[in-house]
């Protein structure tokens, strides 16, 4: 077998950090999702670029399948070894290489997770801002091109990674992107690699873009009476120049578990949670300003907060949202849906998604990062009913053939994975035989996370 | 003759839109920069997007060589049909296609230039920021990643351009991006033709993010002791998270020849030029706040402006630099440099490249934008002293080594062309190689724009 031959050199450079231990094959062959479990046939836990390197000499040389593996939370089975192969977990790549504070970058190994890399920034009066509320690692962030709630101020991965060092699929190593803040040299490869879920190469380096930790933030959550007059209120916020650090929308459904395991009081009413980051004075000027605005939308029950504890209880109830719902249906799983639409099409996007959760047997939660037009809604599936999967998927499909109708796109922000695979035909016409192209040009033989992105044997 | 085959071909499709006459192909055989003139054997206009798939289709099936052209304005000899061919020309392509205030972001034909979108978009209190100074055509500036003054506050190309319509060399005609502001699905195709320097595929739709017009702006100048204060200036209000619009340099020697030319009072100094945008509060803080700084790096003769007036003439002097500069020298012509480096590298690579062109025979002025760690020194030669040529080209080549060592870019906004590729080695490694790939599975008979970005013959 040439996996089992792979295996075996692979052991002869790694020793114990390659792994068939079923628990550990076990672990990386499950995801967030409903996706039935396909472990690989070896972890590996590479410590070096070379080391990555060696891997994929290895590798390609077996035909031998390899799929990365940051912190397993993306959503769609990214991440999964569905034709068997090496898992290469890049835990123990988790060092900070090089923090710059002058020029606000730093360079990471990819197993750093955002949250260790702002605990080492503290001090530096810096953070990294994209936050996808999971505590994922940056190698998987990048793969995914990740956002989350403050990428309507901050921007997504795509904005935020500067460059990158890849492993190619043959082992040569290959470095992306400068440390400058901007560059015409050459065709973007940066960007190519940044969202390709490691179907072209293995991220081994990550130069990111750094901000300073605002002087002052401020924090506030308002109730409205209707879907439409939250996101009418975020489009005239956004025209009138107001920038938000961060802007979610919550649903009735969402606002009520929500409120159930925060303990946080919500009106039984759709919801909006933003925040503010800038000066003392900016922040108490777009609190404000935006203040009018969602009154003008009949913006009521509105708390401000500066303090640091308030704010975090919020932002903590809105990443535990995900969790919560579930909580809410013991023994259930879910399907997430990450439609995301222009702006002006927010509203009635999911306005339908509500009329058809509602219409179906599943319940369904919606939530959103409304101020780039990206909302989810959480679909419960009940293990005890067999219908439930087939319903929720059919509803989430129905939801990304909105979203096309629409002019946006069946994923915001979670990425393709295996799940979204049957719909990319229909977002991207002859533009995904080009990306199929792509792929055949970097991995001519489709070692590299096989079945992801891109058609298996396109 | 496969070229003289092809343009009997298009005469057919596209009648007296595809032109031989002698004065457009000098017109199109020239560029901004000292390339010798290179016409190509014939100029096509075509009105859509249907015509340009005709002209690859037709292109393709006689090997001919296909050199886009936006305004002609890139200054590395990018748009040179330096093997002859068809120079498309997009002039006639210069519609409108849609605006949604709503949505902040429209769609235009790749003919129309900058300040057409902004003069059409001055009723709906938006505008396009990116502005590299140039009229240049946003197919142009696409195909270049352009940017310029405001990118440290709006971003480049790269961040506003949304979506494109590209028809490749085969003239199959694909859609890149959505109408969503952000997007996970699939690799990121519009990064890759934006910046391409049309050597992968036609633009000929672009789907641009505009931004809200500012309800106050204001401007100031101010001069320095020396490079390095006015630099450490720039970074301190850049680590304070001072949003500037627009912050650029002016060193002595620009500054003079900017004063005698517009006859705004300058100092015989460095200068910086900076704006803010925002409210009315916002901008009089950020003003402050960015005083108080350059008053702390020695900032001195401060002139303040919120005047349309003075603002004007105070940008449109900056604009007009590249110019003032070459009146200051009749007859003569100019190499720019455009070197990106991470921005506490700025000074340094400043003051050397002032060392530099002081220790060499040719006059040399710099500016740049400086909050992007961003410089450009124009070099004269002057055409009666054949030797100012070699010097100013192997003065060139040093700055853009020195920014590669100091971990920047030999093209912070400009790109590659001609003039930049025999350092495309040096600053990519087997990266160019990558994107040698990259161009033969999109462009296999090397018809688009040969000899650009990628090795002729790679
Ligand atoms: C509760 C919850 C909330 C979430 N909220 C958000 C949100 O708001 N926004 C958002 O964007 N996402 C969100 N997600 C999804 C998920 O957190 C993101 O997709 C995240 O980027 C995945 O990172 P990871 O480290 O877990 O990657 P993994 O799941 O381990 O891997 C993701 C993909 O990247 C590839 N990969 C990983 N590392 C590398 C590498 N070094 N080189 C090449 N390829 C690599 C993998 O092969 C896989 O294809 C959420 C998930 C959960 C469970
Ligand atoms: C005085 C002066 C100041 C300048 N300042 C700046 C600055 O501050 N910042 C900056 O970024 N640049 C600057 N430039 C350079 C220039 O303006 C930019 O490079 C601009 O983007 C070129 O646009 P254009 O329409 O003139 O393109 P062209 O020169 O016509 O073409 C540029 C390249 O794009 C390709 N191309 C054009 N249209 C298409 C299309 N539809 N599809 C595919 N490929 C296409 C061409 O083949 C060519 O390779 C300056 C130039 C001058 C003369």
């Amino acid at each position: 077998m040439t996996i089992a031959q792979a295996i075996t050199e692979l052991t002869q450079v790694l020793g114990d950090r390659l792994t068939t231990s079923k628990s550990d094959l076990d672990l990386h062959g499950q995801s967030e999702a409903y996706f039935p479990p396909t472990p690989p046939d070896a972890v590996a836990y590479p410590r070096s670029t070379e080391e990555v390197s060696q891997i994929m000499r290895i590798c390609s040389a077996h035909d031998c399948p390899v799929v990365a593996w940051g912190t397993g939370t993306s959503l769609e089975g990214h991440a999964l070894a569905i034709n068997g192969g090496i898992c290469v977990d890049f835990t123990k790549m988790d060092k900070i290489l090089r923090v710059s504070p002058e020029d606000m970058d730093c360079t990471v190994q990819p197993g750093v997770t955002r949250e260790a890399l702002n605990t080492d920034l503290r001090a530096t009066g810096l953070f990294f801002p994209v936050d996808p509320g999971a505590n994922a690692s940056l190698g998987g962030m990048t793969s995914t091109r990740a956002s989350g709630t403050t990428a309507v101020r901050y921007g997504t991965m795509r904005d935020n990674v500067m460059g990158l060092e890849v492993v190619l699929a043959d082992g040569r190593v290959i470095r992306t992107g400068t440390r400058a803040r901007k560059s015409s040299s050459g065709y973007d490869l940066t960007a190519l690699f940044t969202g390709a879920e490691g179907t072209l190469g293995l991220i081994t380096e990550i130069t990111l873009r750094l901000r300073g930790q605002p002087e002052a933030i401020s924090a506030a959550v308002c109730a409205f009476d209707s879907t439409e007059d939250a996101v009418n209120a975020v489009i005239t916020t956004i025209q009138m120049g107001i920038p938000m650090a961060r802007i979610e929308f919550l649903d009735k459904a969402s606002a009520a578990v929500c409120k159930a395991q925060s303990g946080i009081e919500l009106a039984e009413a759709p919801h909006l949670l933003v925040e503010f980051h800038g000066s003392e004075t900016s922040t108490a000027e777009d609190a404000t300003r935006f203040g009018e605005v969602a009154e003008e939308f009949g913006g009521t029950d509105f708390r401000w907060s500066s303090k640091p504890e308030e704010r975090s209880a919020l932002w903590e109830m809105r990443h535990r949202a995900y969790w919560s719902t579930l909580a809410a249906h013991p023994g259930c799983t879910g399907v997430t849906t990450d439609a995301c639409v222009p702006i002006s099409q927010l509203a009635r996007a999911i306005e339908d998604a509500r009329k058809l959760i509602d219409d179906s047997p599943v319940p369904g939660y919606i939530l959103g990062h409304v101020g780039d037009g990206n909302y989810h809604s959480l679909l419960i599936i009940d293990p005890n009913k067999p219908e439930d999967k087939a319903a929720a998927k059919a509803l989430a499909k129905r939801m990304s053939e909105q979203a096309l109708e629409l002019q946006g796109t069946i994923t915001g922000e979670h990425g393709i994975g295996m799940g979204k695979l049957p719909l990319m035909a229909e977002q991207h016409g002859d533009a995904w035989s080009v990306m199929g192209d792509l792929k055949r040009t970097l991995d001519p033989q489709n070692i590299l996370n096989p079945g992801k992105v891109v058609q298996q044997n396109g």
